[in-house]
């Protein structure tokens, strides 16, 4: 098999465990499919367009993404809810020094307390992708959201 | 290429030919997907996770889910729809003695017969695949859904 | 690995190059997944269940595609929004004479100018493809909607 189809299927599957690990509340999980000096951001798209740093949530260790597990977990009051990642089109835009930069689309689908599905979110995902022990890590990701309602979004990673 | 990558891909593929079975009005294939002693269940999140069981469907073998089918297509009396489900976060959790438990997030798309389209379910497939004469099937899927609303769920198969 | 599972490996990809260009406003790069010779068209389910041929989009060339992608950056009006698709149920129906015909369910999310988000569109692609030069592309794509609205979907192809 053609090596780059190879890596494609890797990082399809790392973006597979990614999601898994937020839609099914193991967020413990979530720190670990980064490197330890990862940068993370949810921002809007109109300033991911337009160049304007505004990001919502914007982390630039592994620790940060710790800290906010444990606030999540502990401080934060937010309303319970459950997401659920549909990805797709994710492709490989190169690969150069070991760094796999790779793009995929995400519709979040979000169940509320009262038991309403509705899309909560639609975006894409700019990422990163190392290789560290053999395994695939984000060293960056940055989720670039279409929608403009972000109230919840402050609580759960996406 | 790794084993439990290329077991993965195998498990990625019966699901999306599940999903297509489902999505494309052939009902009749959807019991083929089983092993004859399947277990096949849609249960409420809520009811899940306190280990309380109450599912809405109930099958414990393979003739269950053909008698369901037969019952749909003859039977029952239900407003015509379809269903489109994004499958995503499809991991492997373990592999033993031939049993490989899966989960699988899903949203479920459901275009009325007015024509309008919504998100009608989220929820996530707890699976367990077997490879029965090279080809894997399923022994076990608990569809366990976020969503309240369940009125048109007990009609056609998630 | 099977021969048949890399297919379907090399389909996915495809598919995920195909949506990833029109979510991501990379419309000029829409027409290179298509064959010179291809056959493209958005068309109702339930036209194209009853066999009858009134497809709201019709193009028998890649030279109209192309023509349509000039048409929608120069010529025509419409709302500004953002497509993501999610795709699923992937199968591989037949393959003869190096040509592969294939389905695939597919949720189109559309966000609007408001930024508000919400299931535009669902249906299933109907496609043939086949391999040029050592690269996959479609001779044939055919999506069947099942939603009515379809307004916004004479702007921007699916």
């Amino acid at each position: 098999m053609d090596e780059k189809l190879k890596t494609w299927i890797e990082v399809c599957a790392l973006a597979h465990q990614y999601v898994s690990s937020l839609d099914n509340d193991r967020l413990e999980e979530w720190p670990t499919f980064f490197t330890p000096d990862c940068h993370y951001e949810i921002i809007p798209k109109e300033n991911h367009d337009a160049g304007l740093r505004a990001p919502v949530i914007y982390c630039i260790n592994q620790k940060m993404l710790r800290d906010r597990v444990v606030s999540l977990r502990h401080a934060n009051i937010y309303e319970k809810h459950t997401y659920r990642h549909a990805i797709s089109g994710l492709v490989l835009n190169d690969e150069k020094d070991g760094e796999i930069t790779s793009t995929c689309s995400y519709i979040v689908a979000l169940t509320n307390l009262a038991g309403e599905s509705s899309v909560y979110q639609t975006g894409v995902y700019h990422d990163t992708v190392v290789r560290r022990e053999g395994v695939l890590k984000y060293s960056k990701k940055v989720a670039v959201y279409d929608t403009l309602r972000v109230q919840t979004l402050l609580a759960t990673p996406i």
